[in-house]
């Protein structure tokens, strides 16, 4: 391949990042909007559920490893970005609306929740972390903006009790993600795979209808 | 003016402060032990959410834009003063001063929220942060010990669920003193506005009965 | 004493030192193990609650006083050990075997109660904090894993609604480290003392089932 062919797989390959990035937290903030909706919130508190569903993940990810400016910081066109979802939604969505916005969020959230994954396992990868904390912050990226929705909703958070596989798909994503790391395969390779996997596992278990095993306590 | 009068006003302005913060931190913790109280908690609880209503939203704040020591490490004072009143509020307090007391706080609650998320506003606007970030730091300054409060408490939080303006006139001082600190205003007066803003909106919302735009999903 | 007398004392105390912390750990984990699976949580839920009761609480310190890397990424056995756990408990427990659980993990945890606060409180006092805030950093350390674990099943914290003394010991154990600090007393005697008088107050509380004092608001 001659450079300018590597320049446009590049290329591609950055618009790809972005499209899935923004798809995504498109799809959490959403997710976070509809549930504020259905809690009657007023509209403050849809806004915040929203930003929480879409950031609140990555942040606590930040928190925990200590990183600085959190992304939402150096990409302030983020939060606008949301914002301007949030008020859209409450002018022009309503409840009819619900089902099918759920339905069509459902691969951009597998996708996103894929993505997260990678990030999260990235950087805690970078910052020299062992293999099983680095997919622990890869799930938190992925998982607990939904779960900080959820509480703040006051709900038991549907990623730990719907019985669905959700977490567990990134659970498995993280480890690919770790695993072509450790193999030392390009970044880009580890990151398409873990999205692959995560995102794929997701597809699989709603289209068959997964059920986690159930704990049969009694 | 001479120094004399300037060396006076300066001491008056850190004297009105000074009273603003304490007769704030006294409604917000306030707040919580009437919380804890109606929750049936016990002596533990109640103190626990008193100082999560008075602490947390500040804490929080300090916690995302990576300052340390937090402020109640530097001013010890104000742990032991508020676990004073928690004590003495299970003293002395019977639920027939509740409704009593709620109006009492309305007025120092509002003017706390509105310094609270001043300061929230300008620690972010020293650390460089872009506009939008440092209002929503004033605002998580301001509200998120009341929403930490409620979720102790197994409660939606009331700040994003009784429809009425709170946040959203946090929102609008963060604004002003974003706006000011932007004109090259003098830190005072920023301070002043900001306070001026968000306490008497706050303040007209509560006397004209104001809602917040509900939002039709159906 | 000879070297020899000293080096086997020191090992012993090691020891000591770790079997309580396993034991407190495998306490914490077992208490979100079985509060997640009365909530019907699925697998991952139940694998969450146990990681947030064993972890949250140090954790929160950690962030607290801003020490990383957290002890849980220093040692990733607990993660593997809590997680090995929490699927053992799931694949062998029995609702049935709840209530013995619960009796067996009472002194565990208490034992477990006592370190962690020690914890807290050694680490506040290393970063020069004030003698309060040394004693809450150690009270959020061996309280808030619960506290954690009960928000995520949406419910009142047990810590603060129970009216049985559980954080009142921790606090009592924490100024008692706190006192002989400041009298000079060696680490592994502050330590010991701490956990004694923590574990036997909650031991007192159990076995002559003491009750907070209720506040009666009317």
């Amino acid at each position: 391949m001659n450079s300018s062919t590597i320049h446009n797989i590049q290329h591609w390959g950055e618009t790809l990042h972005l499209v899935v990035e923004l798809a995504g937290t498109v799809a959490f903030a959403l997710s976070g909007i509809m549930e504020g909706a259905q809690k009657r919130l007023d509209a403050v508190g849809v806004c915040v559920v929203g930003f929480l569903a879409a950031f609140g993940g990555g942040t606590l990810r930040d928190l925990l490893i200590d990183e600085r400016p959190f992304f939402w910081v150096r990409h302030v066109e983020m939060l606008w970005g949301v914002l301007a979802l949030c008020l859209l939604a409450m002018l022009f969505m309503r409840s009819h609306h619900f089902d099918l916005t759920r339905k069509a969020i459902e691969w951009p959230d597998a996708l996103g929740l894929g993505l997260f994954t990678a990030s999260g396992v990235h950087q805690a990868l970078i910052g020299q972390m062992p293999a099983l904390v680095a997919v622990l912050m890869g799930l938190i990226t992925g998982v607990f903006g939904g779960v900080l929705r959820d509480i703040v909703c006051n709900e038991i958070p549907t990623a730990f009790s719907d019985h669905r596989p959700y977490a567990v798909c990134a659970f498995a994503g993280g480890w690919a993600y770790v695993g072509l790391w450790q193999l030392g395969a390009p970044g880009w390779m580890s990151l398409l795979v873990c999205v692959l996997v995560t995102a794929g596992l997701r597809g699989l278990a709603m289209w068959r209808n997964w059920q986690l095993p159930a704990w049969q306590i009694d």
